[in-house]
């Protein structure tokens, strides 16, 4: 946690609230939790690895729909949590350590449900709005496994 | 360019502007334009391709004197610039196309000059302090050729 983050401890929670509730969201697949989560503002930016930039909120959670529709199972186990907090806006970095299922397999059989780990580097940046932190910004970046 | 964007034109521009200001000083290896450029904010965050999250500007300026350090020659041609501005913060994004040279190789002959292109998705996230624009959050993700 950095000096900032120390020094407004009270933020620094709720912005870490903020990124918790994102990730339960995202495991439950419940959208309207995530759309709670998002900002309104137009200029919210999500980058997920490996692919181009997506613009606005809108796109944003069709972008997450589709993750969570096309997911059965999704778990995020967060590492390396640190946030700092500046004048109104504050960021959250974190390795994502995720693991996902897409389903029981083409056999259909629930003993080959496919399990797969993943890492990536996220940063995820929330503005405060009307007193609360909302997501305006996350990207995760795909790392080798050798260099965490 | 997003309608936030199309909304606060002159603000758009401001923000582009601070966005090829952090390119230029990378490629002049000047460290002092790159420290005019970024926030002083403790809450910034850099994160260079592949690696861990970098915290603080006083950090941060130190990752990028050792990449300026260890290039003798480095180019960024921007593609997929776009930016969005919401109250108070920015986002740029863009792909960049890295064109770099770490010297004259270990014969030392200029013509075996190693040159080597590489290619990152990067979101800079810029505050307004002061009327001026300045860069919080840098995070450049690798990406597959294939991806782009």
């Amino acid at each position: 946690m950095s000096e900032s983050a120390a020094a407004d401890p009270l933020a620094a929670e709720a912005v870490l609230a903020a990124n918790e509730a994102f990730y339960a969201a995202v495991e439950a697949g419940d959208l309207d939790a995530l759309r709670a989560v998002w900002s309104d503002a137009e200029g919210s930016v999500c980058v997920h690895p490996g692919t181009a930039p997506i613009h606005g909120t809108p796109a944003v959670l069709r972008s997450w729909a589709l993750v969570m529709a096309s997911t059965d199972y999704i778990q995020f186990f967060l590492t390396d949590v640190a946030v700092t907090v500046a004048d109104g806006v504050a960021a959250v970095t974190c390795t994502e350590n995720v693991l996902t299922s897409t389903g029981a397999g083409a056999g259909g059989q629930a003993a080959e449900a496919p399990f797969r780990g993943g890492r990536a580097r996220a940063v995820n940046a929330f503005t405060r709005v009307d007193g609360r932190w909302r997501m305006w910004l996350h990207q995760a970046s795909p790392v080798g496994s050798d260099l965490l």
